[in-house]
Parts: C-alpha cells; structure tokens; sequence
C-alpha cells in the first residue's frame, strides 16, 4: 500500500487532495551528492549497472525534497547498449556507440535483447528501490520511444541536423520499420519486466519525436508507441500502472497521442497547459510544464510561474506537475525545495479534497 | 524592373505562373564552389566582409538552379559584431563572441551601431549583388531578430539549455528589454539600409523563439518582432518591400505571427501546410515547408515530398516555397536541382497562369 499515492491517483485522473510534482532527472548533477557519488563511481554507466548505487541515486533527492514519485535512475540507452552496440559517454559530449546501425545489414544483426540476461541490473535496482521506498512513494520506470532510440543508434551518438537516421527513413523505409519494430519490441519485454519487478507506472521519453513532419511523426515515432502501449501490462497485482508519453516538441501531435489509450501525455512549455487541456484533457491527465530555466532564477520567481501554471490548468485533477525537460546541472538545490513546495502550497485551493 | 517576379508577388499574395522557389543558406557549404572560395578567403567573416566576395557567394546557386530569388549572403550575427562584442568562428563550434552580455552594466554601454560605418561591407554588398543580378530576381535582405541575437550575445556563442538568456530573462527582464529594445532598434536601422540599398525583400530569422513558452514569446521575441514590423520601409522606389518572420518551432503561435503584419510567415517542417493555411493562410503568406534532411534521400522521393507540399498548400498564391530550415551542408547539389525542378513542374496546375 502507497503511503503517497497522489501521484498515480492524477495520472489516472482521481481525484487528488494537492497535485503531485516531480521532476525529470531529479536524480542527477544539480545535486552534490549525486556528483560526489558519480565522482566515486568513476562513470555515470557504473552508476546505472550497480543496482546499490542506482538506487542510492533514485532515493537522494527524495531525502531533500516532497516529491510525490521517485523515478528509476537509468540511461535512455540501455536497450541499444544491450543489444551489443557498445554504450559509452565522451566527456562532454553525451552518449555514443562504437558501432552505429548504418545499413541493411546492421539492422538484420541486431538482436531483441534477453531482458533477464542483459538488463538484469536493471531490473534488480527497480527492485531494491521499491524495497528501500517501502511505500512511501510509486516508483516510475522508463524507456526512450523506438524512434529516439534510433536517432542515436544510426547516428552513432547525439546529432544536430539528424541527417543520418533521416537518410535512412527517407531512403530505406523499409529498414528504418525493421529496426523501429525490434526496439518497439524490445521496449515492451523491457518495461513489462520493470512493471513486474515493482515499477508502478511507466514513461515513454520520446526526446526526438519533434523534429519529424506530422506523418513521419505518425508513421516512425507514435505508430511505435502506439505498438507499446498495447502490449504493455497496465494491471499488475490488481494496482493499474499508469503510463506517460512524452514527445518533447509534440504540441502539434497532442490529440494523436491521446488517441493512443495512454494515461497521461507529458507537455513541454512551449504550450500553454490551459490550451492543453481544452485540446486532449477530458481524455487524459496532462505532465508538466515549467521551462527548467525559470529554476535558474530567484524562489519568488518560481513561486509565480507555479501557480501561473496551477491557475492555467484550473480545478480538478488529472495534472502532474513537472518541468517540461529534465532539470539543469547548472541548478541551486535550494530553488528545487521553492519549486516542489509551491506546487503543494499552491495547488490546495483547486482540489476539493 | 525584375524579369522573375514570382517570389515578390506570391510573398504578396499575388497570382503567379508557378510557385516560387528557394532555399535558406542556398549560398553555402553543400556546393563545392562555395568551399573552394572560402578555402581561398580564409574564414567564415572574410567572406561576409567582403562584397565583392560576399556577391560572388550569392550568386553562386543562381547559376545552378532556377531560384526565383537570391538572399544576400551574410552572418545573423553582424549587429552584436558591430556591437563591438567580437564575433568569431571557432572551428565545429559555430559562432562566439569575445566579450559575452552579462550584466545590467554590460547591456547599457552597448551602442546602437552606426549602420553607415560598421556595417558598411553588408549595404557595399546588397548594392553589388542588386547591380550584378541585373533584375533576373528579386534580393532578400535579413536580419537575426532580436531575441535571437541575444541568445548569442548572453551565452557567449551557442547554447544546448539556453540557461543564461533565460536566466536573466526570468530573474532580470527589465535588463533583457533594455537588449532587446536596443536589438530592434538596431535592426529596424539595419533592413531599411538593405532596403535603401537595393534589398528587394527582408526577412527576420527568429531561430531561437520557438524555445520560449507562449507568454515569454510574445514579451521577449514577437514584441520586438512586431516593433521592426512597424519600423520598416515597407515601401521604397515604388515598390513594395515583402516581410517575411520565420519563428523556428513556432506553429504554436502562427496567428500571432500573422497578426503583426508581416507579408508572409515562415513554417518549419513539424506542421503541415494544409493546417498552417486553414489557420491563417487567408491574412499572410506562407513560406516553406519540407524537412531538409528529404535531400539527403533520392530525386524521386524529393518530387514525391514536393509534390505533396503543393497539393497540400493547394490552388492559388500566397505559397513561397522553401525547406523548413537550412539546408545542411551534407546534402548533393544534384539533389537541389531535383527539388527546385519539381517545385515549378508540379506547381503549375496549382495557378491559372
């Protein structure tokens, strides 16, 4: 039994007492004792495969702040890494591969990766942290979308332009499906083995969903999630498991990801939650939406942009408030406390109870 | 008087014959003539400081491709420059200025740059590429708009979290206005001298406002958008002078764009033409919109991503076709000649003549 279960209840669209906050990344380099402890471990992949320290970083900012979810601390590109493509992070620059997805061929080798054999660190810290959570919190677990995934397999790492990986959608059609239907289904062994092994809900980061037209959108990115969804198990022990789906820059697509059946969509700020909500939000509950950069300036500042967001979505549930991107390294711990204890503050007066 | 007059008047929402065509950045890294000269010239700003130079760059695609306008060849970047803020290149870096915008004292002892001195080279330049295009097609003038100036100008070059402009917008706005205020008048200084030197057209590259949220783009981009608007010679010789405003990443806001007066609004790839039209087609222009990376694929598959552009944009003027960003230095020039081919092949059922 959940001691908090404010945030499961909103992203079903129950009724709540305050709405629940988090923040993703929450667990990461704005906090010292993330960096003394990443400092210790060498590197940030050390960090991910040893389930004790991952869960280490799950709990940090949960000691500091009142935050209503902790969320698996994980990489985006477990799966790829599992699938023999060789993860590693260049100082400064972000994630790469030692051998990027480039033709036919590659795509035909790779293989749909044994959850159980590959990912078991995984699943063991999903785990330990619920064990360590002991009901104080749910647990989120997560995957990158298929499409976001293969941004940075073709690529070979970040991009700017992904001239790659759209090359080969605009090129080999075909190839591009082969490779996003392997990942789609490698995501839902994937995240029906951190449902199983205590994750009580789950969220799609489709990071890169937004550089795509609206029908390579439909047909490269949300078609894949769509796959996911469907197969994902949303009733474990009698608990529903809520899922998410966030196409950061998929303000245009906000009716298409509702259709999906998801629990609730995830918005970045550059859409007003009001106009959100008068689109999509009798369908589902709405994630987000401050711009991280207002956490840069001053707790009077976030306290006004809080409740300005609070005001816009108005009465009743169905909205779990978050940043529209994952938080800033750059980021004073102290801002974080004004920003989550806003939302509690603020949000009682448009919940009944 | 020009002989091609098509991007003119479909930027007016005048009849046309076909619809008219070009590329942002059409004068750059993909042709190997451009690399060659800019081999020869050293760096980047050598080029752009040199007329003489800068009008070979220009006309450099025109000799190509059947465009139906040139865009002067130049840096967004000169204002701050003239600024005396010390741009430079570094090397797969992008742009970075020498002394960065920090503070309040840093924004007041900027100068309006005395357009007639500093920036001397560009109206040298649009004065030679008018007498050496000889009316075959119109000059597009431009302009970095303000928000997207200072972007540069705070962060010191380019940004991945846009954490400092941000920051002193949300914990200093009164010093970010005071930029901004200097930025537009500036600017506003800066297209009438293209004007009055023999720019055709202008355009405001605003390729930073789409990481903004609703309310901050309106205050801190569109405002100052909107003041250059209404501070343009719109007229001159006799000839009306097209505007057009391209937010990167703003289909979320396209009546605000339109609303400002502008002739015609710039649309990136994520929305589609048909819905941007129904929106606001009947009050503006619409320029755009394919996804650049389509280049990268094969001369069918770009007569097929055009061709349907054009049907979905439909019959009647007021569509000036063009990739929804620049195009990528990667791309072949046989490929160019495959999309700007198909734009005037396909497009002539679309106009009564």
């Amino acid at each position: 039994m959940l001691k908090n279960n404010r945030y499961i209840r909103a992203a079903l669209s129950q009724p709540v007492d305050k709405t629940p906050v988090w923040m993703m990344r929450q667990a990461g380099r704005y906090l010292p004792e993330y960096r003394e402890l990443r400092a210790k471990a060498g590197d940030f992949m050390s960090l991910c495969t040893n389930p004790e320290l991952a869960c280490e970083v799950t709990l940090q900012p949960l000691r500091r702040y009142q935050l209503d979810a902790a969320i698996l601390f994980s990489d985006i590109l477990t799966i790829p890494d599992a699938m023999g493509m060789g993860l590693y992070f260049k100082t400064g620059e972000g994630p790469a591969f030692k051998s990027p997805v480039k033709t036919a061929a590659d795509v035909a080798k790779l293989p749909i990766p044994d959850i159980s054999d590959k990912l078991k660190y995984v699943t063991d810290a999903v785990s330990l942290i619920r064990k360590e959570l002991n009901g104080e919190v749910p647990l989120i677990g997560f995957s990158g979308s298929p499409w976001t995934l293969a941004t940075y397999m073709v690529e070979g790492g970040t991009t700017k332009n992904f001239g790659e990986v759209k090359g080969m959608m605009f090129e080999q059609p075909q190839v591009m499906h082969q490779l996003l239907d392997k990942l789609a289904r490698s995501v839902i062994e994937y995240l029906n083995a951190q449902i199983e092994s205590g994750a009580q809900a789950v969220m799609l980061f489709d990071t890169w969903g937004g550089v795509l037209s609206t029908q390579n959108y439909q047909d490269f990115s949300l078609n894949y999630m769509q796959q996911i969804v469907d197969g994902l198990k949303r009733n474990h022990n009698g608990e529903q498991i809520p899922v998410t789906l966030f196409s950061k820059g998929g303000a245009e697509w906000l009716e298409l990801m509702a259709e999906t059946g998801v629990d609730c969509v995830g918005l970045d700020w550059t859409i007003d939650i009001d106009k959100a909500r008068a689109r999509i939000g009798h369908k589902v509950a709405l994630q987000g939406n401050m711009d991280p950069c207002v956490l840069y300036s001053t707790p009077q500042r976030i306290e006004q942009e809080v409740a300005d967001i609070l005001a816009k979505f108005g009465s009743g549930s169905g909205h779990v408030f978050n940043l529209g991107h994952g938080i800033h390294p750059g980021i004073a711990p102290e801002n974080v406390k004004a920003y989550v204890d806003a939302v509690h503050r603020e949000s009682q007066q448009y919940h009944s109870g």
